[in-house]
Order: C-alpha cells, then sequence, then structure tokens
C-alpha cells in the first residue's frame, strides 16, 4: 500500500497481543473503502509514532514496517471478509522468560537467567499477612525470610522447623523443597506447606488449597508446585504449619577413628529409633578446617570424623536419649562422647557444625572456588558411597592436591562433598567435574538420588535427572510442564530442557 | 470392492488399534493389484470369521462390514501410497473405562465404575517385593493388606504407621491419601510413600523416584498421584518408609460435660505440644451406641463426650506426658481421668473407641444406612464446626428422630458426622443429605476441606470439591488430568467431571 493510499484510513487501535491490528468490523465480501471514524481513534501519524516507540522499546528487529509484510498480515485472498484498511507496522514480541527470584542462596543455578528474560525479584513481598496462633499456622508473602518470621512469632511459643541458609526466603524454600539439619525430624519443605498462592503462566492466579492441616480433596497441587523451581508458577504467598519450640534442647558430639565407624554408629541410632532433632557428620578434613580458622566454640577440636547430634524435648527425654545414644556410640568403636548440660556449653559444642561453611570459605586458597554437591542415598548405604567418594577423590583430585570434604546429614541418608579448585585450570575443573559425576552415578547405582535437597536447577539436569528417573518418567514432568506452560516461559532451562 | 474381487487379498493381519489393517508395504504410485503371501496371513474367510467374534464381543455397532465404509478405510484418493487391498471389517471400538480396584473399603464411591467399563481388580498382586530393613522400608505390590504387611515385617521392630480400614490395601491407601487415628503423630498416606510404579492411561509404566527418603530431583510426582483416586495412572508398586516400633504404648480416657469443653481440652493438649500418638473425639451418643452394643472391654461407659488418647515411647516418656495431659484435662472440667498401666487395662480403655464402627452398624434401625462423610477445618475451629452440626441435625434431621453422633480426629482437626437413615424414605434422605451439604459449607466457610481422609470420588465431586477450590484451580488439575489421560480412560466420572 502507498503512502498515498494510507492516508485515507485513519481508524486503527493497537490489539492486546502480537499485532497491532484494525479494530474493524466489515460486513460485506467485497473490499469496500471507507473512512474509520476520526474520534475513535488516532490518526495514521501518531500510530505510526507508536509503533517506533515499541520498535524501540523491544528492539528494531521484532517491529516491521515493510510493505509486503504490512500486506501479507492484512488482507486475506481466503477469506470471505476483508477490509482494505492495514496496520501501520507489525510488532512480532518473543517470548519473554520469566525467572523468580527469592534470597539468591540456590546453589544449583536455580534462579539464574540463561535466556536473560525478565527476572522477578520477590523480595518486596515481605509481609505476614496472618498469623494463625491457636490454629498453628502462618500466611506469608514469599520474600518473607524464615529467621526474620521465627523471631518474629517466638514468643507465640511457634516456628518454622527448617532451616537452610539463614538468608533464604519462604518463597524459594518452597520452590526448592530445601530442608537442612532440622529435616531429620521435621521432614522437609513440603511438609510444612498447607497451601499456595500461584501465579500460572498465563496470568492466571490460583490457591491450591484452603486451610485445613489435613485434606484429601483433589490433586495435591501444594506438593506438585513445592520443589518445581518456578518452572510451574510463581509462588507468591504460602501458608505454613508450625511447629511448637520444644521445652528443651541439648545437643552432643561423639568422634570415631573413622568414618566409616561414624556412619555406622549413625545408621545404629536411627535404626533404635532414638529421637533425635538432629544428627550430622563432619569427616576428618573438615574438622581440620575448623581448627584453621583458629577453632569454634573457644576451642580447638579433635581432627577425626565427628558426629554431632540435636536432642529437643523436656529435659527428662533429652538426658534419657542422651544416655541411650552414649551407649551407641561407645560401642560403635567411639573414642570421645560430650554432651552439653549448660545453654553455653551448647552453643560451644555446635559450634564447629555451625560454623563449617564460614570455615570452608574462609580456608579457600586464592583463585579457588567450592565445587558443593548433594546427593542421597537409602541410609544403608551411607557408609559405602561417603568411601566411594573417597577413593573417587583419591584417583581425581588427589593428583591435584584439592581439598575434598565431607559433610552429611545423615539421618536423612543426605550428604554433600565439598572440594575447592581453581576455575581456571581446566585440568581441575575437569578432575573435580568427573569426581562430582562419577558421585551422582553411585548415588544412582545404590538407588539414590542425585539431589536430595539443592534441586536440578541448571546444574543436574541433563545426565544426572534423566538417568536418575529415565526418559517416560521425564516426559510425564514435560507433559505437566507443558499443560501449565505451554510457551515454556517460566524460568527456562531449569529442571529439564524443553527439546 | 465386490466379493469375486476380494478373494484375491488374502493377506492381512490385525492392527493393534481401531482398525483391522492391511500390513502391505507399497513402494508404488499406482493402484497396483497383487497377491500377499500366503503363509504369512489367514485368507478371507478366517480374517471375517475374526471380524464376527470380535462384533459379538464388543456389540454389532461397533464392527462394519458395510462396503462403502470398508471403501473409505481403504482407499485414499489423495495418497501418493495406496493398495488395492481393503481391510474385511472396521472395528470402532468406543473408549473403554479402567476402574482399579483395591480392597473396595473407600467411601465416596473411589472404585465404582458409574460408566461400566474394566473393573481392574489389582488383589492378586499380593507380594512383598523385597523388605529393606536397615534402610527402613519396604517394596510391596499394590495388593498388599497393611495388617498383613505388619504382621509379616513385626519382628524387625519396623511398621507403617498408617491405620485405614483393616481390609484396606496398599495401593488404594495411597489412592486415596488416607490416614485414621494415627495421622496427628504419623501423618497422613503421602508422608510415607518413597517411590511409586505407575502404568499410565497409554500402557507406559514409569517410577516416580528411586530410593532416596529425602530428594528434591525432579517434579514431586509421587505426591501428585498419591490421593489421585486411579485418575491419573493406575499404581501397581510402592515403596514405602517405615517407623520404628515404640518401646512402649498407654492409652488415657477423659470425659468431659460438653462437646465444646472436650474440643477445648484437646486444642490445648496440641497447642502444649504434648507428644500424643493419636487424640480421638466421641460424642454422647457414640458414647450410648457402644452401651446399647453391650458396652466395650467389659464394662459400660459414661454416655459424655470422651477423648481418647494414645501415647507412645519410653515408659518414662509416656508417664510424663500423661501427668501433662490430666493436668489440662482437669482445667479443661474434666469429669473423669483414667490412664491404662497394664496391656490389658490398655485394650479395655481403648475398647469402646475400637469398636465404634461395629456399635454403629448393630446400632442401625432395620432398613436405615449409615451416611458418614468427613470435614476438615483449621484446629480452633473444631468445637465451633461440631456446634453447628448438632444445630443442623436439631433443624434437619431431629423432626425425622435419626441418629446423629460425631467421631473425630481433632488432633487433625477432622471429624466424622455419622447419621443413620432409611434411603426409602425420600424425605429422610432429603434431610441427611441437605445437613451433610450445610456442614461441607460451614467447613469451607471456616477456611476447611470437604473431605479430610475420605477423598472426593462421585460422591464430593460437583458442588463440594469447586466450591472449595475454585474454578481456576479446578481447570489447573483438569490439564493435568488431561496431560497424563487425554481420552478420559482412566476410573471417569471421579473427583471432577470431564466437562
Amino acid at each position: 500500500m502507498s503512502p498515498v493510499e494510507c492516508v485515507r484510513y485513519r481508524g486503527m487501535a493497537f490489539g492486546q497481543g502480537a499485532m497491532l491490528r484494525p479494530q474493524v468490523q466489515l460486513h460485506t465480501h467485497r473490499d469496500d473503502v471507507f473512512i474509520l471514524d476520526d474520534q475513535k481513534y488516532p490518526d495514521k501519524l501518531t500510530m505510526l509514532k507508536a509503533a517506533r516507540l515499541i520498535a524501540k522499546e523491544l528492539g528494531g528487529e521484532k517491529v516491521s514496517f515493510d510493505d509486503d509484510n504490512i500486506e501479507a498480515h492484512g488482507h486475506f485472498e481466503w477469506s470471505t471478509s476483508n477490509t482494505s484498511a492495514r496496520p501501520v507496522a507489525i510488532v512480532t514480541p518473543k517470548k519473554v522468560p520469566m525467572v523468580p527470584f527469592g534470597a539468591g542462596s540456590s546453589v544449583e543455578g536455580n534462579c539464574s537467567s540463561p535466556f536473560s528474560g525478565i527476572c522477578i525479584d520477590l523480595s518486596l513481598m515481605n509481609k505476614i499477612v496472618a498469623f494463625h496462633e491457636d490454629d498453628m499456622d502462618v500466611v506469608v508473602e514469599a520474600g518473607v525470610n524464615w529467621v526474620d518470621l521465627n523471631n518474629k512469632i517466638k514468643s507465640s511459643g511457634l516456628f518454622l522447623p527448617l532451616d537452610p541458609s539463614p538468608s533464604a526466603h519462604i518463597g524459594g524454600m518452597v520452590a526448592t523443597n530445601c530442608s537442612g539439619t532440622n529435616a531429620m525430624r521435621y521432614g522437609t519443605m513440603k511438609d510444612w506447606v498447607v497451601n499456595l498462592t500461584v501465579v500460572l503462566a498465563n496470568g492466571e492466579i490460583i490457591k491450591t488449597r484452603r486451610r485445613p492441616r489435613k485434606t484429601s480433596a483433589g490433586y495435591n497441587l501444594t506438593t506438585l508446585f513445592t520443589g518445581s523451581e518456578g518452572t510451574l508458577g510463581i509462588i507468591t504467598e504460602i501458608t505454613l504449619k508450625l511447629a511448637i519450640i520444644p521445652q528443651d534442647f541439648s545437643v552432643a558430639i561423639a568422634t570415631f577413628p573413622t568414618i566409616k565407624d561414624a556412619a555406622t554408629a549413625a545408621s545404629r541410632m536411627m535404626r533404635e529409633g532414638v529421637p533425635l532433632a538432629a544428627l550430622e557428620l563432619m569427616d576428618e578434613i573438615q574438622m581440620k578446617l575448623i581448627n584453621q580458622n583458629g577453632g569454634a566454640g573457644g576451642k580447638l577440636w579433635a581432627e577425626k570424623p565427628t558426629l554431632f547430634l540435636k536432642f529437643s524435648g523436656t529435659r527428662r527425654n533429652i538426658d534419657e536419649n542422651i544416655s541411650r545414644v552414649k551407649i551407641i556410640s561407645k560401642s560403635s568403636k567411639g573414642i570421645q562422647f560430650d554432651s552439653a548440660s549448660t545453654e553455653k556449653e551448647m552453643t560451644n559444642l555446635w559450634a564447629a557444625r555451625k560454623e563449617v561453611l564460614y570455615a570452608n570459605l574462609a580456608a579457600r586458597p586464592e583463585g579457588t572456588q567450592i565445587w558443593s554437591t548433594d546427593v542421597a542415598v537409602p541410609l544403608s548405604r551411607m557408609a559405602e558411597i561417603i568411601g566411594k567418594f573417597f577413593l573417587q577423590d583419591l584417583i581425581l583430585c588427589w593428583p591435584f592436591r584439592l581439598s575434598s570434604s565431607v559433610l552429611g546429614h545423615v539421618g536423612d541418608g543426605n550428604f554433600h562433598q565439598i572440594v575447592m579448585y581453581n576455575p581456571d585450570k581446566p585440568q581441575e575443573a575437569e578432575a573435580v567435574k568427573r569426581c562430582v559425576h562419577n558421585m551422582m552415578i553411585s548415588a544412582l547405582e545404590m538407588e539414590g538420588t542425585v539431589s536430595g535437597e539443592h534441586g536440578i536447577g541448571m546444574g543436574k539436569k541433563q545426565e544426572c535427572l534423566l538417568e536418575e528417573l529415565g526418559p517416560g518418567t521425564i516426559a510425564v514432568m514435560k507433559g505437566l510442564k507443558r499443560s501449565l506452560d505451554p510457551l515454556w516461559l517460566l524460568n527456562p532451562g531449569k529442571v529439564f530442557d524443553e527439546k
């Protein structure tokens, strides 16, 4: 269409979607020519101005002023209805990825933006919406920090019993189904979510449930969104169950000659059903790092594989459980057993476990990074997989003198391996990569999982998750993804890829 | 094609699917005529015989011998490849519903066949596949009965801590996300499933996870299938976490002047965090029914609202917890408090709770049925919703002198109301229906659920589930259903309807 012709058609409006479309209803079978209502829509020059502004915003290549292209979008030979009016321009926005972002504390690239897009930072949605003390639940926005929450509700005697990174936001904790040292006693994030408010890819907002603690009404969307890493919807509000803060706490530590002895003792404590609040393992290297960092709790530590135990309940319960654990520890070649009887002793005894991450960061040789990974296996295989890790480490990482160590939530069959390496040295990076990969394979051979608590993110999606679950199960997951996000707009490149 | 022509084409085989399709590969663009290999396929008469047998099985209207229809299914004018061979008949099977069936103990029509179809009874899949004592888990087929399982593994000191109907099979328990009196301490079925083997609508078999107790790898398909009532797939094998059988048990009962006092006492026990193994409530009518049935545990009972409490752990724990509960009970207007110190006393004290279902069945006047329903509300609303039930009952059921009573898993905010009515008396049936419906609405107004543990089945799908979750959430569930079962073949008519 020539510019001269164009002047005759003045009435067009921006459509909602991808194309500036003429708002004209025709009731003729011929290509009629008529003047549209001047009052209703701006003139052509204004429209062109608008289209140029859009071109500036979206990038020139997404807006076309080409006559042939305009014609192809404006006249349809096969149609019984046509208009001689034409759009001034064709806008073709691409799909824009949306990446929900909490505190950014996840470790598998769960909130990275590999395809750029718009990162939706939910940190200003940080209100406690409603605290139902008598129902033992609380409604929070996604950006609430769990430590803040627990401080604010402390006087009620209730708390949220998860303990991931202290910086974590509850939205992200749900999105990655986090856990931590308390998972042994209290389970993982999924066990504390009553309902979720979720913004879907199409903009709709749903609530997965009402507010009963127990229900069997309809599909469990709550746990489907929990752990889906923002790929199925954006979690904006969460109702959480709360637990009663136990009357009393205590801690104990037990050291062992070998990591195998420590893992065996841990297994026996589990199997005898001693009610522990936490059961953590640090190997001799981790203990050494603590000492290198000046110790913890005002003292230096035995550089031996060490179990850290937490107890909670009434004083009498705790004393009884400490006695039981002490006996098991002794009969499993335990070298030393210490339990706390005052608050100060408790803090000091737990200090090494508490400070382990800082000790690792402080101990890093210059230029090195930490590769921290996370697998879980059935309980009885704990000692075996740790043994395999040390063998792999000896073969692959030892030649480069890399510092490798183990930190385990042994009560869940879950442990982290931590290797320090220099990413600028390709051979080191390759050695760590192979070592981590071999651990995944070992975990799977033991019927375990490639991710106990960190999620899949970008880091573990390809070989790992596919190897763990097989193509049939992944196909079902992808089907669910397509059902909820057909254009693959939500956090693309995470968990699994589109093709 | 005439019969004479037909004789020339002898080689056809039954296809897998809807049509008897010729198994001929043509490499020509013309309608070639040729004789197929006599050895490979039966002759035309045999094929016709087969088609007639199919017609007999599926019903005549689903098999066509019509020449025009055969031609329409045999030659394609627009195709570059054709054959002159034709099928002997066209079979058009309709979609056949598949209804998975466990023990049939569910109460909302969850395993009924409203559209007929094929009922898949899994009761012969009753093997314990693998018992991993040291991992504290067990792999079972869907048809294993939970009481049998617990008897078989008892000597290991482990058990599955759910307690639905004693006849229930584990497949059905997972499909309805069952619970029972132990849910307060141990959670519901979903909390004990490590992984599922599921046959999908398309015949594919998937496993939702491997065997770690804790994982955050990929979407939680395990809990999506749990509670989906056989509408998303048929659960054939289940890996279950097991719990340690507590060293010791005890029970206690406490009677109160009013149901409100009993519910208040229950709330306080919860809120003070007394570790109870079960917290059950029976109203005065239920206690009366026990007495009418000759009592329980060798005695008649006070016809007052009664709390039944279970304790587990070590002897010292239990004694401590019984003391705490006794104090709360007394300060909540408790009339009487009894605890057991011997095994015999325990059995006797729990007898009334144990025999309540039998007492209800025995007490039914001739011609009446029991309408048992199940709602759950936030903990603090328990007393209020029970009050509402009695008011509704007074208005609607009392004019017909129907026996109505309450039996609650108060530790979960979940209770059952039991009304006896004569289904042949339309006014009685209508009164009960309205009473039950009003209870659902009350539960929803209190942010509760229309089903605490029985599922949706046919009974609660329409007004109830839709009212509870709203159209947006139901649309998401239907989207998931379509993604997994596009032809709506699995247990149709349950949870929600296709249109």
